[in-house]
């Protein structure tokens, strides 16, 4: 069945509408109508080549919301029409231990939702910026919102279990003083979901310009973390740190706020690594530097519902496809509060309501 | 009271004999005679000022063990005549979290055994290279070793709880896979202590000619770490590595070697920092570069049981106090297995039996 999308054949030509190929639902597949697709950082670095290994054509978007429209026959718990999700990953081994786990986002045969190889042409998957995506039942998450959220839903497919994550792995709730780093499309989210779990949240941000706005996001205190009197004030104050920011940083800045047993925890990969870390700052209060990555399929769902009962969903920019490229270089200066989000109708050049 | 001592009246003199005053001992005070000391690295870097900050005249040791000779009279844990140890620490606050928690070790107002600031004369401690220390009771552990064995519990009192501390920490038991990685003062007990504990251990070192030695330790495998193909072999096999290398060196060659959630702790601080870990080889597995500092009173004490119980002891080449410069030279080469330790009957120019 071929459909609709908007992707690259190159990474030096910029996106363009295409028509893309969806296999029909295997037995454990449900097929899916995508009503939005969020932009990610992921994106852009894919289908320019700024990563290694992108196969192209290239069709971005591991953001996805939309609508049931088939099933196929061994499929149980889904039926045509109602509200799912997408996001990063849609497939893995199903057998290890990560798997096994639920975190089949740490699983080494994990397909992600775009430029991971499979047998379906063009011999690589192709993402969400399309009409319609076809995924193993596994894969794909129930969203309670209301419809009339269901845009703004679109990035706790990525943005949103990149934080929840490691929020939940390392425990936050009442009681922990968090710090968030990063007031964008991840960190935006970090702050909400951390005072939705009860926290004290301190952002940090490096533009006083986003103080009124992370504290309307939820953050108890904002710090500016070029303000040296204000980081020195918070040496040794907190728990957990979420540092959302990919761009090579001074990370002992950070590492230096954490009490004894604190946790940072990185969840931007950036292209140069990061100046090295003060193993100083390590040792003498057994901080501990760690990693996360997106989460795993219950953990997704574990948040999708969380922020379903708290109202919670992304603060979102609405645009066409059309408008992609212009929404990669407002992301790039920071100018977007604080994720765009494709609607899937432009792509058949419809006007939406 | 005057006591004879080895310490240095600059960085760039070499140690010699000195006589220094040690107080009589108060309510809570335990009056030590001094029959070993250990000579840990730290001890040539402070006593050198390769670290900042160096107090002179300064008599380095941490490694501590000997008989009491005199308790103050409010002290009713021990009575003259007892083998007892002291590490890093004589005191601290008392009060804070990290007090309370056991963890004087992390107190901001932790007092090092050599080199603090207290209102004794000279005006800073000293430490173990000395015939006689009087300590608070708080930071003296009881030894249950043999006597005879009394010269090689010396080094547990802090490459001992260095290493045990993180094994503890991290959790490290049956069922652990293990890595060690440099098979010095430091890593040699952590491969004693960790096959101990009933994990399986793997030695890494940087030379094939420690492997034979490294198994008598009680490691289960050694690898060699210029060993690439080794090396990959052992890609995420391991739950936790404890490394003690203090030279700059490659983290991500071993950070790839942990299973996800897998954590590696170092120990050993460089004085100039290592290579930036790629923030890639975290996120992918969820892993964590930590660091611990020594460890605090009672699971020192505990460490210490656990040795006694198991017959746990350093492995030790006896000096005389007037050796010491040639010694930290043959500890520069890594010419020692695995760790000095000064008679103190050779400060009173004895010849030990």
């Amino acid at each position: 069945m071929t459909v609709k999308a908007y992707g690259a054949h190159a990474g030096d030509q910029p996106l363009e509408a295409m028509e893309i190929t969806r296999r029909a639902p295997g037995p454990h597949d449900v097929q899916i109508e995508i009503a939005f697709c969020g932009v990610c950082h992921s994106d852009l670095h894919q289908v320019r080549s700024e990563w290694p290994g992108t196969l192209y054509p290239c069709v971005p978007g591991h953001e996805i919301v939309g609508r049931v429209s088939a099933v196929g026959a061994h499929v149980n718990g889904f039926t045509a029409g109602e509200l799912v999700g997408v996001g990063c990953i849609v497939d893995s081994c199903q057998h290890c231990e990560d798997c096994d786990a639920g975190l089949e986002n740490y699983c080494d045969g994990m397909v992600g939702t775009y430029n991971s190889p499979i047998a379906d042409a063009p011999g690589h998957t192709l993402g969400g910026y399309s009409q319609r995506i076809v995924v193993h039942e596994r894969y794909v998450l129930r969203v309670r919102h209301p419809e009339d959220q269901l845009a703004a839903v679109a990035p706790l497919l990525c943005a949103g279990i990149t934080t929840w994550s490691p929020l939940r792995h390392w425990k936050v709730g009442p009681g922990h003083k968090v710090g968030i780093v990063g007031i964008g499309g991840l960190g935006h989210m970090g702050v909400k979901l951390a005072h939705a779990l009860g926290a004290h949240v301190v952002a940090f941000t490096t533009s006083e310009s986003k103080r009124a706005a992370a504290l309307a996001l939820g953050a108890d205190e904002v710090v500016v973390s070029r303000d040296e009197d204000a980081m020195k004030a918070r040496r040794k104050s907190l728990d957990f740190i979420l540092n959302t920011v990919a761009a090579p940083h001074d990370l002992d800045a950070f590492l230096a706020l954490l009490k004894r047993d604190g946790t940072m925890s990185l969840v931007g990969a950036p292209a140069s690594p990061h100046p090295a870390p003060q193993v100083f700052h390590l040792i003498m209060k057994r901080r501990k530097l760690a990693g996360s990555m997106i989460g795993g399929i219950p953990e997704t769902q574990e948040m999708l519902d969380f922020c379903a009962e708290h109202g919670i969903v992304a603060d979102i920019e609405m645009i066409r496809a059309e408008q992609i490229e212009e929404a990669y270089e407002r992301m790039l200066k920071g100018d977007v509060k604080y994720r765009f989000v494709i609607d899937s109708a432009s792509l058949a050049g419809e006007r939406s309501a």
